[in-house]
């Protein structure tokens, strides 16, 4: 079993992650978001989407036994175990400008997504590439009867995670999430690991 | 005001809106969905957000008053003016792999997907850049408990429409859409106006 790797609060990190390999997601002290991106090694224009995703498992919410599609209809991860059972996969990554028009920041931090376009840059991924994130540990619940939504602290205690195994050799960037609505509060660490 | 153009059934169009410009999408016969897309006329790296614009909404249903997000954040289209109040922003559009991986087509049409790539080719758009459309009367009812969704007929009755005004210069690409589960059964045309 490979050593955690400490993702620092309110940064990120990107790393190439093999088919057959898999992925821990670990919230090493609870109640924090994990951004999560996958794009195809091969052809970096194929990358994870959440539409095809969604369309394909008729569930916004997702967890073991699901599957995470590309813009390509094909299969990038398999969720292999969850101990969470609650993420998102509607929102994109917070921003300067999810910071300046949400919470009305007047120098905001550059959050996930600034993070993630630091992070993909050397791997050849702009800024304008980067889609909808799956959110570990995220959660967004829906009311089905007007389509509003929360972001309410994660479910997640310490130690929790849940486990990808690849499908396609993948270029990958995750986060420990720069916005204090989406983790109950603080910024915390987030760890994984490659197996 | 502009005259109305038709979109045959299970196809699909691209034009031009100018910034002011309103975009009028109308569901002539009833019970018909139409995928749109926008993207920046001056950089068409920047392209319509379901993850910006849901997450700046706080909302999953769209409807008048509601603005639709680029990518880089910058509102594209207002909606001022709608008739029907469900539309989806969750799913991408119909593909072959759609009809392939759902339907067990086996020589599947090339739905929205093929019909939108094809139109945007001549502006440059290429088909990777496609991203989840926002689908005019397309119901989606999403079950807040479980998550699970289904795709349901429209609610949009013959003459139904919804209005957009153009917030900067855009390309625009519209379908009819080609999926016999989100069209109650039947292909039907749709038809746009632009004022």
């Amino acid at each position: 079993m490979g050593d955690p790797v400490t993702i620092p609060p309110r940064s990120g990190t990107a790393f190439t992650l093999d088919r057959g390999q898999t992925l821990t997601v670990i919230d090493p002290e609870g109640r924090q978001v994990s951004d999560l991106l996958a794009f195809a090694r091969d052809d970096l224009r194929e990358v994870i989407s959440s539409g095809r995703t969604l369309d394909y498992a008729n569930r916004i919410y997702l967890t073991t036994g699901d599957q995470l599609y590309s813009n390509r209809s094909n299969v990038m991860l398999d969720i292999i175990e969850d101990r969470v059972g609650r993420h998102d996969f509607l929102l994109t990554p917070c921003s300067k400008d999810t910071f300046r028009i949400i919470y009305g920041d007047t120098d905001p931090h550059r959050g996930c997504f600034g993070n993630l376009a630091a992070a993909l840059e050397p791997y050849g991924v702009g800024p304008d590439a980067i889609p909808v994130a799956f959110n570990c540990f995220m959660n967004v619940p829906v009311d089905g009867a007007t389509g509003s939504f929360t972001v309410e602290p994660p479910l997640s205690k310490a130690g929790d995670f849940i486990t990808f195994r690849a499908e396609m050799d993948l270029v990958m960037a995750l986060t420990a999430c720069s916005a204090l609505q989406s983790n109950g509060g603080s910024f915390k660490p987030i760890q994984y690991r490659i197996d």
